[in-house]
């Protein structure tokens, strides 16, 4: 079970507490109206699976484990989310051993490293784009297409490769003209927030991972948030909005390196869906940063403990590593002081250095929150990517913007194209 | 050449104008009397890059071509700065077969992962440490003596363990009592200063960079800089500390995956420098991100140009990758409207993206700059790690802070060492 606290202090006057009610019901009607539909992708993504299923066993060269390559090609909210649970969860036994590859940038030198000794025939290709016009992504299909010489209408496209789209889109035309099996994201899903739609659930179960368990991870939340259960989380976005110009950034420091990709996913999910013109016609939003402990300690701690005050603090930590190490009990002569943590569990050392530094930064007044999964599983996975996208609604709410658009993207896209004509 | 340029004003006063030549004088005497050694490596280094070809001759399993792989054990400014110099350049014909390993945090997840397959016998194992007390790097090393049955006085413990620490230490004194070759880091460089000493070279040359000409890219702008020919850059400095309440962000922003480590090193190096209490007792610094190009857009750019005008932006490219790749000339039914790069390089697309969103953002008024290396090469990365460096130095001297202590994350040290006690 995921568990949290807050150490600062939410003590917010009446007034400010009834605007708490406010957004709540705000976000109630926008999970039941349907109007936003990540909130309930538990429900609505059942039948996903069972179609995913059905796909595993009826596309040829998977169902006869001919496959050993996963290669999924998209940006953004299209490969962050599946990247960050994969990263997260690699160490569970039911991860099988197909690679899981992205493709995100044209860049040259990284598609020659990812695509080194890929083979075709080994390999299965999903192209993920709601509109199908993202220029990164279609670049990359063509190149691959070109590359493992799929060509439009053959058996061999059928076979290897797949798309996930909005239903209705030029992608799914394609699709449907060339025998290729198209999942849909759901026109009620923003990218970003779509990783357990097809967009995560797809390539995740290809890999092995009981994608059902993630949906009830995020069933557990929803069910705790909306019987407002979760007060501490409402209270956290209430505190972080309040206080946005004086605490403008957010760190998330995640002790593990199994975190890292979820700490890109969350920098995508906050920045873009806060960063903002809101209704008072202000330029708002809070700055999302991702730290991995303890390696950060010796990068970025030294800036938030005696720079600017101007950040707020989430410690990430994982209660119990399933596959433990323990640190040999050898004495190098001369750094006898670093003995204190022989015959320690790894874990026990990452987690108490974790404590330390949150202890530290509460002293010094930092506002620090704490976050603690049981385990490496994909229901705490589920959890956690839920609670995120929650507090995000919340924050959204709270500033009054628009959280589910980027409008700000579109601006460099027509002087892109300009530079080609 | 690197080359670079400012999209901000940088029309200071005359007294203004007068810091910067106290700054500059500050600097050339920094260098010249060798109190920050980082200065010179490029002349001081030489020594140690024959005592390294020194070791590829004498270490017996790597002069046989026996080594499959170098690990090396370090954290923060031991790591980053190999790392990001292999990520950047790692597609060079001269870069070898030996995999690289950095081993850094005490998660017990990642160091399964990092170590599945290896073996004792084709590894080179690297603990750096400039005291040897760090408590990550003391615990992970003593783990893999033990997994690799290195005995202490063994010929296995001297033909597979080097150390890399300051003169004098204990770690020097525990390598010199087992026959264990120690490299050494100059004592007037700090760990964050230090990619361009043994602590970087040493990795780098054993999986082949030519390290020469890192220092030649060094010296290239040492010259230049302290020839004032690159004015540019003080006024970036000057600029970014003037208005260091107004932006407090500096964000990063590099065109090209190769260059994702590149990041980290300068988060930490911006980061662990200015982030301090300065002479006038005040907290300052500024708030490093680095943001990789054109992944990001679809990440973090939003925020940047519709959140709070708290960020200036660099924005790095490389003229001409050598590995190119071809946009195929392939037309997707009603997915036209993605074929205006067809048949384009995939460098093109990479840097029109990168001219797009820089004139799209100078065009707002955000303090843009923009540099650009010719080419993924080891000169050049020695050139864009040294203008970094420069940039630090002048940066804190206009803060008026000890750009090269990190008193901050002593703090939690003590709190760790109780909790084990």
């Amino acid at each position: 079970m995921l568990v949290f606290k807050n150490y600062f202090s939410t003590d917010f006057c009446a007034s400010e507490e009834k605007l708490e009610e406010i957004i709540f019901e705000k976000m109630l009607s926008e999970k039941d109206s349907g109007e936003i539909g990540y909130y309930t992708l538990h429900e609505s993504q059942k039948e996903t699976i069972k179609e995913i299923e059905e796909f595993k066993k009826s596309n040829i060269p998977y169902s006869k484990s001919l496959i050993k390559n996963v290669i999924v090609i998209g940006i953004g909210g299209s490969s962050l989310g599946a990247k960050a649970v994969d990263n997260m969860l690699c160490s569970l036994e039911n991860r099988n051993e197909i690679e899981l590859i992205f493709l995100e940038n044209c860049d040259p030198v990284n598609l020659d490293r990812e695509l080194e000794g890929i083979e075709a025939k080994e390999s299965l290709v999903i192209t993920i784009s709601k509109s199908g016009g993202t220029i990164e992504t279609l670049s990359l299909t063509k190149y691959i297409l070109e590359r493992f010489d799929l060509k439009f209408g053959s058996e061999e496209i059928k076979n290897h490769f797949v798309v996930i789209t909005e239903e209705g889109s030029p992608l799914e035309q394609f699709a449907k003209e060339n025998n290729i099996k198209a999942f849909f994201l759901p026109k009620n899903v923003g990218g970003r927030f779509s990783v357990f739609s097809a967009v995560g659930l797809l390539p995740l179960s290809l890999v092995g991972y009981d994608v059902e368990k993630i949906l009830d991870g995020q069933k557990e939340i929803c069910s705790r948030f909306f019987a407002k259960e979760l007060p501490e989380l409402m209270k956290k976005a209430h505190f972080y909005t309040k206080y946005a110009h004086k605490y403008s950034i957010n760190v998330l420091f995640s002790y593990s390196s199994t975190l890292r990709e979820l700490n890109s996913w969350y920098v995508q999910l906050w920045g873009e869906s806060l960063g903002k013109i809101n209704a008072q016609e202000s330029r708002v939003g809070l700055t999302p940063i991702g730290l991995v402990g303890s390696v950060d300690q010796h990068s970025f701690l030294q800036l938030i403990v005696q720079g600017p005050e101007d950040k707020s603090v989430t410690f990430l930590k994982i209660k119990d590593f399933k596959n433990n190490k323990t640190i040999p009990n050898i004495t190098i002569p001369k750094l006898e002081k670093t003995d204190y943590v022989n015959t320690k569990m790894m874990q026990e050392l990452l987690n108490a250095q974790c404590d330390a530094t949150a202890e530290t930064l509460i002293e010094q007044g930092v506002p620090v929150d704490v976050m603690e999964i049981d385990c490496l599983s994909e229901k705490s996975c589920g959890e956690l990517i839920y609670y995120f996208e929650l507090l995000t609604s919340c924050s959204g709410a709270f500033l009054g913007v628009n959280t589910y658009d980027q409008p700000g993207v579109e601006f460099g896209k027509k002087r892109l194209v300009e530079k080609f004509s």
